[in-house]
């Protein structure tokens, strides 16, 4: 069960108003690793945790940061879409802000949600589920969470050198920081669990069920050798199950199939000569 | 550019028809971890790095093998739905297969398809590229990768004590081993980068510019602190560049935020009594 | 079934063109509340009434209008992209209508459709179906064309401020007259059959089986009591079966759940400790 | 800000495994008008709200419930699919759950979620924010979740009577009256709007600008004259502002448009004769 | 602008309800050549053409007849929901109809319509306007018609078998022989539009300025000649602009790309050693 | 099993950085008819393909071919992009191409992939398996693909006047060649198997079972008879199985539906009086 309370994790006022600035804002709020994604994402994976419950409270810790995050940068948003319409009738339709919204920016913050923010991304594009990862296996989920808050990080940094303005630079130190610690977060909980089951997901599944032969080998399908200079061509697996090897000129192992034709009622076309 | 030999790079051959198979395959081949998504995302990531050849011959040569997968699987779908028609016009309407095809199977094998695989997931829903991840920064992506090859390698696990098919777990013995070592490789080439950047993406923005009293905080947001217990929780930080901490009752650090009423011609509500 | 005439409904004709008002319409032709919606939503909920044939001959009048709709906003926008494009080969590419069609508008206009309108809303996204609603229960369905109606004239208000042009401007004039009499409509409607019922939907369902005690109580989950202030949580309640009630420091009623492990062949995470 | 407490609202808690009703719940959670819907209408319709705080309160308040409602259906429906999986490796493959699993219910549960919900409807549709309303105009989205409430309570109606365990029952009943609340909450609130405002969204927008001649007419684009019973076609209209009137055949009011041709390099078909 | 008339094109009236068959039948309604794909497709190019009345006129001919068509199967999948539901309340939850409709067909159509159609395909996909086409090149869409109605046929085709209720056939068999005319009549289109122009499309672009040496080359990129034998590797273009030849052994033009470090700001990947 | 080699199929550079044209380049490579609808299209076909192999074989060249075009075209859009950026942190905020590429271009080359190519059409939207099209009918999809060239070749024909650098001319030049040699491959492989089957598509199912009095019928739904000029309206069919005939007033075969009311169950709305 949740409460809310009106405060505000972290400020999220703007020095101006800023209509481009609030579009570009909606990437980091409803894109594929906006705040939306993350909230989601943990809360879900924490909901489905069984008998882990170390992991489980950090997931909801987290997860119920995030919404908190999606509520600053909602109010931040609203603040850039501020003055951005004319006070009068009558300046409306001649005011350069007006004009301005509709070039850089997203007509929709004035038509669709009236100077609001909106579940969507840079683009317009709406938040889907499918951005969101939630498998039941834990070290899975992890690595998962450990992408999302890289790729979240990395587009905050990228905005920040989009404005000057210090009130949404100030807001921006604070995600960068706490990007931070969730990475350092999720590495430390993937390195526990690598220490407990094996670093291959997912551990339990029997290791003599699969084709060993080709567990830990590079084929190199793209002609020129450079990657085979790397730690993955050679030396001991990093799983402690063999060695890494290299095939230059990789070979099918079977034959080219050939289909049969489809029954009568399939309507496929039958075979022609 | 590439180049396509008919042959198969393994043998994707059922021992009997099963549509139900069929259908649960296609969550390998079109779903948001499935082979299509593994193959394009490699290959965009490999298109768009700029400077390092190794990580992208790496990536393009991993992303060509992933389109082999998709090819096997589609081999293998379309030999699951063999037989699945009847043979002759008046038998048709009362065949068992038809029955069986629109039980616990996917009806678009037939109707839309023709009894071929399909470029959606075990639900029908056709493949998007919301799946993937392709963002210029090489360890932020290897990241995804890892996760992709987890998760895949976990559905593969799941779906091989579905079936007793001995050719159909052949294939799946394949793709296990081939997850096996596409997860040590993306460690290995993780590790690579980390050892030069830092843990923490983008490495490359200066970390005085970002909110650094909250850079290794832990906030429990989630009543009771289970999440205390964890390595995130006290210590040095994995990065190396702070100390953790635990706050166990997290207060904003901003007010309420009270937004002024929107300018009339955006036919907001205006304020109320 | 339908016939057509070439007519149109009324003008749509504007007295010159503008390229980024032919993007802006696009939000009341295919965006999650344009004419597509409410014809299509119209049609599908009058052609699944069962047994009320006056609410379904509401339907189909209103459906069949807003086909019309279509037509005149197509039209319209069509009429707006006319002389976008440069008339000769030679002064292609430095036509600054080239220029203009690509700054604030949407370049398929001319890369896809060829100077014509698109199922699509101002931001280019296609038209869903996710859009839609029929559930088969009137009175729920006419609160949602009441919604649809409400959040349609109040896109044309805010498009109607935002252009000078007055043969634009007589359209929206139309269609703002005609969503005034849908709303009237669609609330006279709801008002016969809250008249017949109940207010709560669906009024069939035996109110003894619901859990009365809280059946019209306020819990207040937001710190503050502002929303005490409201009729909803004083005085008898509406649907006349109860009386409000405020909470103002809600309890759970339920222990936290603690989920069993699952099966090995699920592959989640074990317990660890 | 929000906060978490490891205890649920209320029970949800099912006699025994069922994972066909947990794929039927997935509707109410993650469908058109699941949980995952109101929750996040409700919070973006409170963050957008514009100095109307008695609003915001009401509206975070039910947002933040929702938010506890998600919880437990995920919770319920990770119980309904305990017991799904066999427990050792050996009888997998034949054991009647793993079929169960694929017939009615939702396979995505085991190789996808790995025993838990998902973000997604009955169908495995991801959930799409497409599905949420938040305009800025307050008597708008009030009527856009008094018609959320109206057929989300429907659809649990309509699932109460698929199952007898009393557990998944009592949950039901809970929601039930929660719906109920909710929907008298929002009458409340609409009634107290369109008070001070008029009916007809945007109140503010002045009735002169709009055609008035249509503004009260019932067009008969359907041909048979049921529709004319209805209040809607006499009398003075609800808004106060004119007199139904209903046009038995109705006539265009403008000339078939033509479009002149495009210009050559948009490569539309030229005229042709 | 449009007119209804109550009455069916054609009768939509099956012998017996048959819940799965109702499932079956989304396809054809909301797949993605089901009829609102044509219908929406057809009205889209009508609207869009310029200067070629004909040709409009066929269109919107067409377009207004799959109106008709959306009505009827909607009709037929609602009377095949007939009697789905148990009819008191007291036997719901045991009744076998309540368990079929969970089976082979879609749970959606009692917990979401009400036992009536929706705007979905077989699997539950809600319709998008991604399916359509209108391009204001008529050569270009009445190819895309000419396969909408292929595939479409073709569907229904498959249908036919699956089902021997003689009301359902009876509609199948008028679906059938529309098909067949609307095949043949975009045949007809097409063969005037290439008679006028080319048969490649845009006809109206320069040829002089395309790389005309590969103009008529058919790339061998599959090993194995067998499409060396076909009509489109030897003589004379079907364009009448060249020769058709065949290259066996194709080799790139350009050499390995080879792209610049990004710039710091947009904090990629540094080249590394 | 698929083989890359580092070269280019076709030269892929640009005489000077665009972030505009790299925003438009994007149709033609993740757009509704972009090289990733192409590539996949084919090579699903392909896959699909029983016992036709000079067909198969075709559909796997040209599907090979486009997975060079694709990476032709992400390796044009990563050049167009570069020096997009500021080359110092300092100048960032203010640097005239930060602005640029907010104006008419996509921010998401900056902030979401790093001045790469995206998997999305012109406007952001993510592509969708929602595009392609592989039915097992070889006829029904050698029209999809013929269609799929043609809007293909219209889309480039249109970019080709919106740029004067010559390295893109150039490589539009090459596109529009292939284009045309592959419309001319599938109008001449569709001419094969229309002159083995039918026209009519499937040319297998028995045409005494469809409703042969309207199969070459024109009805005449919307009013004026320009379309009744057509070769479609008059003379024997070109299926060779009737004769055209034009009904210039359309009436319908079955009187207008009455649904019967739902059970109580379903929680419709009952007969009201």
């Amino acid at each position: 069960m949740f409460y809310h309370i009106k405060e505000l994790q972290y400020e999220a006022k703007p020095c101006r108003p800023d209509p481009v600035m609030a579009r570009k804002m909606q990437e980091i709020l409803g894109g594929q690793f906006g705040e939306m994604s993350v909230a989601l994402q943990y809360l879900f994976q924490g909901w489905n945790t069984r008998g882990n419950e170390k992991y489980r409270d950090l997931l909801m810790d987290t997860g119920t940061e995030e919404l908190a995050h999606i509520e600053m940068i909602c109010t931040m948003i609203a603040r850039l879409l501020d003055g951005v319409c004319p006070t009068t009738l009558d300046e409306a339709a001649k005011d350069p802000f007006i004009a301005a919204i509709l070039g850089g920016s997203n007509p929709q913050h004035l038509i669709v949600s009236g100077l609001g923010a909106m579940p969507s991304d840079i683009n317009g594009n709406r938040w889907t589920a499918d951005y969101i990862i939630a498998s039941g296996n834990l070290l899975a989920d992890f690595r998962a969470n450990l992408n999302a808050e890289s790729q979240g990080r990395l587009q905050v940094a990228r905005l920040y050198y989009e404005t000057e303005d210090p009130g949404v630079r100030d807001m921006f130190a604070w995600l960068l920081a706490r990007d931070t610690m969730h990475q350092n977060q999720w590495i430390a909980a993937i390195k526990e669990l690598e220490a407990q089951e094996n670093i291959v997901v997912p551990s339990t599944f029997p290791r003599e069920l699969e084709k060993r032969e080709v567990s830990h080998t590079l084929f190199n399908f793209s002609r020129g050798n450079e990657s085979a200079q790397g730690r993955w061509a050679h030396g001991p697996s990093l799983d402690g199950e063999g060695v890494f090897n290299y095939v230059e000129q990789p070979v099918p192992f079977a034959p080219a199939p050939v289909l049969p034709p489809a029954p009568p009622t399939a309507f496929d076309t039958p075979p022609l000569n």
